[in-house]
């Protein structure tokens, strides 16, 4: 029987849980497209669990759900698992943390020293030290890989690799951060202000408790980067990003008169020789005025015109999908 | 020195120019990519060139513009070359023929059977015959690629592959025919009548001479079986087409009325369980509603919601940056 695919797991939040029960509840179809897949750690931010034979992602997710951690106290953190554990992939799903890209940063970089390749939700890391990261996962023949830091599950780098096969892209905006997008609806809807508008988004589960990174556009800034290097063949960073301005400041009455010059205010993330966020005051008609939980981009090619693409791109089962399309990705490679 | 890649080029109108044209003036980068690329054979309905070093092909484009042949009086028509010429890949541009399929088909089949990859702009032969062409490609272990046949250069089957990666897609709708839609976005911005909105169309270059193919509907149908097919799975042929509805009956005056209330009338080619081509009135928001010579097309995914994708998808380069897309992919393939 051929080597399975061994997977370390760091983060266990609604990615991570949901990524889990797709393992579990498509193993055999998993297994005739790439092969054995196995998960031969998991960690959270308080503990971890491991077993060379295979984690029993089933116990994990119960745990987890009793106790708040995935493996007893005292067992290894993260950073000391990706030593121990010998695994094929890094599947970093922890959420941003600090401007600094840490913890994700040390713990990508370290699987790709131990040889391993990396799968990625986590955006901060690659936003801060893209070019770093990925000089590593060259000079040792690696894949990092990292289509759930953009687009929540839309395929945006498979969408602009084949746009750039026989052409290039000169420009990029997007519509980038679907919390802001929905906020920003439903004030033009319902004539709310932003703190209810955000109040509703946060029921439905399409913000965060802590909201600042997506209203703020520092996550917006995050993707445009991490778009900008990857589709341009840039090497910005996050600190490169001119003009992050996010939504804070945008009033019920300014929404209101928007509406009335029949546009609609959105966050539009840029890169061509410099990332940037700003607001916008988009005709209705405009590929990138749409509404809801909904993420949108337009490439800008420079022999074949503009092309657009869009979508519902929020939630962990998006987001967790397309991990799972990097993961399966990586698996294809390695039965080649 | 690796060997190069051997193409023969079938139909040597706007598109095969253009492509002879992006070979000619991108040598060095597609060598550099894929390996040396080299045509090998030329053919029109009227003639036909070979050279086993290489065709000229600026002098083939010199020949064409001044006699309307690529080739001498009494040189081997397409079929013919194709069996005769020591090739890779047979690059079928033809246009579409009758609703036979033919000439490509025969073309196509040949190629195959000869153990040559196929890329085909012709969709013709697709729609009528792809669970034929693909059965047999695949059991010859060939590439039978048709980007350009759906989406005038957007990538719409790299992203439905994407998409279908770690998820599945139920149903795509499409709006397939650029030429249609230009004509319904001139009436609706002028106010004015099918064939006023045409003549512009054709005088721009949008449409064709003939363009029954295109508001009647066979286009978009012929469209939507290839997106149903390789994305679904199915093995439609054009004849399972249901209400072929083309644009041709569409009034002055019912543009108007749909302008009055807040609607755009648009060619929408459906398929889920059956394909199908209808008139449907969209709201003006609508990811579909685009305007002007622009394609657009909606996946349904089955756990990640709706995705979309489009763009200027209109004109002689598009088109043969999808097909050399293909091409360097074959490249890519035959270089692993």
């Amino acid at each position: 029987m051929a080597r399975a695919l061994r997977l370390i797991l760091v983060g266990f939040g609604t990615v991570g849980q949901t990524l889990a029960r797709q393992l579990l509840a498509r193993r055999d179809e998993i297994s005739r497209r790439v092969g054995r897949v196995l998960v031969v750690g998991v960690a959270d931010s308080r503990s971890s669990a491991s077993n060379r034979e295979g984690v029993d992602l089933a116990k994990v997710i119960r745990s987890k759900k009793r106790t708040g951690r995935v493996g007893e106290l005292g067992t290894p953190e993260a950073l000391e698992l990706i030593r121990e554990v010998d695994a094929d992939v890094l599947v970093e799903l922890a959420s941003a943390g600090g401007t600094d890209g840490e913890p994700g940063l040390s713990r990508i970089g370290r699987a790709l020293n131990s040889g391993m390749h990396v799968v990625s939700s986590n955006k901060m890391p690659l936003a801060v030290a893209y070019a770093f990261l990925m000089g590593r996962a060259r000079g040792r023949d690696l894949a990092l890989k990292y289509g759930a830091c953009v687009g929540g599950g839309i395929p945006f780098f498979e969408f602009a690799d084949a746009c750039t096969a026989a052409d290039s892209i000169r420009r990029i905006d997007g519509v980038l951060n679907a919390t802001s997008t929905y906020v920003l609806t439903r004030m033009e809807q319902k004539g709310i202000s932003m703190d209810e508008a955000l109040a509703e988004a946060q029921g439905l589960g399409y913000a965060e408790t802590d909201p600042s990174m997506d209203i703020g556009g520092v996550d917006a800034a995050c993707k445009i980067v991490i778009l900008g290097n990857h589709i341009l063949g840039k090497s910005f960073s996050l600190k490169d990003v001119k003009g992050m301005d996010g939504i804070a400041e945008v009033t019920a009455a300014r929404v209101g008169a928007t509406k009335t010059r029949k546009k609609k205010i959105r966050m539009v993330a840029t890169v061509d020789t410099t990332p940037r966020v700003s607001l916008a005051e988009l005709p209705q008609t405009d590929p990138l005025a749409v509404d809801g939980p909904v993420q949108a981009a337009k490439f800008q090619c420079v022999s074949s015109g503009a092309k657009f693409i869009g979508g519902e791109g929020a939630g962990g089962l998006s987001t967790s999908l397309a991990v799972l399309r990097d993961v399966l990705a990586i698996g294809d490679l390695e039965r080649r």
